[in-house]
């Protein structure tokens, strides 16, 4: 599969600005041939205002910003698109992303890549055709994922639960739990790990294990 | 409507056993005239387990458990209940509860009482046929409330952050943040809260609002 991902945890990380964590892997990934990057900003009320966050970051990576919403037919704007970025839970079909055109996801933009949307943090507000996603690699992700607090004394299920919870179902696959300030870059058969901090995987049937970046996790994508 | 309803926020308080923080206002909710209470475990894999874990703890309280997984007929085991207690996110259908049977929900069982069960925290993992919940009250609920934590480097969104989102949503109902230790006991027309913390109030526009237990929210039922 001729895919390009690079799919990231997080798009602030604390104590630094919008997607600064991860500019210079933004850049490498792009590249000098992108001039352009769509933007997919539908899942929020206020699209102007954060295609403009997305534009002033990216201008400074010296790349354009189109937001899908100005286009005139944001069907044929995602066919043309050089490159794209989905920073929340858009779900575009699949068909249009399969071409090797890269897809830059962060948060629910990256659940939106992967095989189902089921191990988002979101709220399920908006009643989608279906929780299954692009399927641009064939497990699922958690962004944001948060190990258990030691300290805390609330009783709410913590994040390595609910994704057993999740494998309690049958067939379901596996889940890369992205730490914020962790990315996957993917591209063809191979997965890659960048960031600053580790990701846990959480393998159906299996004890949970920790990968440090640049971890070599090509294995996922052979299912 | 001659509806009765104990709807918590959470099974089991830090430092206590299961159901002890909400044991006495489980007594007088279903009071002296009900003997058994149908459990509904379906959420959980061990059901049986699952089961065993509340048959024990209402049986201290003087009430028998029947497991409605252990019916040959489960929907005519809904219609024969004298009382329900579901604590985890089991739909059944509305027309079953309509009719004054004690209804006691926990957690994500809480929220299938209300409008909707999108201000759940539980991930989206079995598609269900809507995101409408059994409406036996015309708000939503998000149980096991939790306030941003100011010392916190993680940039996941807050609870309060997530309630917005839902609320940019055209004509979404009120949602009552109930706190780990708080609970709702509606009668009819008349809703109380109860329990030992406050609860937060987000009506879709207007700025949060903090209950004390003991609050009269009736006007909630109103809508």
């Amino acid at each position: 599969m001729n895919r390009r991902l690079l799919l990231v945890s997080n798009s602030t990380l604390h104590g630094g600005g919008y997607l600064e964590h991860c500019q210079q892997h933004i850049s490498s990934f792009f590249g000098k041939n992108v001039k352009r990057v769509l933007f997919v900003p539908y899942a929020l009320h206020d699209r102007d205002a954060y295609t403009k966050t997305a534009r002033d970051k990216f201008k400074a990576l010296g790349y354009e910003v189109d937001g899908i919403h100005e286009a005139a037919d944001p069907v044929d704007a995602v066919r043309r698109a050089e490159a794209v970025f989905i920073a929340l839970g858009d779900v575009t079909p699949a068909p249009l992303f399969q071409d090797g055109v890269p897809y830059m996801g962060s948060s629910a933009g990256t659940n939106v890549a992967t095989a189902s949307i089921s191990t988002t943090n979101d709220m399920p507000i908006v009643y989608p055709p279906s929780f299954a996603a692009i399927g641009l690699v064939p497990f699922n992700i958690n962004p944001h994922y948060l190990d258990p607090d030691p300290n805390s004394r609330h009783m709410g299920e913590t994040r390595e639960l609910r994704i057993t919870q999740y494998h309690e179902e049958p067939e379901t696959p596996s889940v890369l739990g992205l730490r914020e300030g962790s990315m996957l870059l993917v591209e063809g058969n191979k997965a890659t790990l960048l960031g600053t901090t580790n990701a846990r995987l959480f393998i159906r049937g299996k004890k949970a294990v920790e990968y440090e970046p640049g971890s070599d996790l090509s294995f996922l994508l052979t299912d």
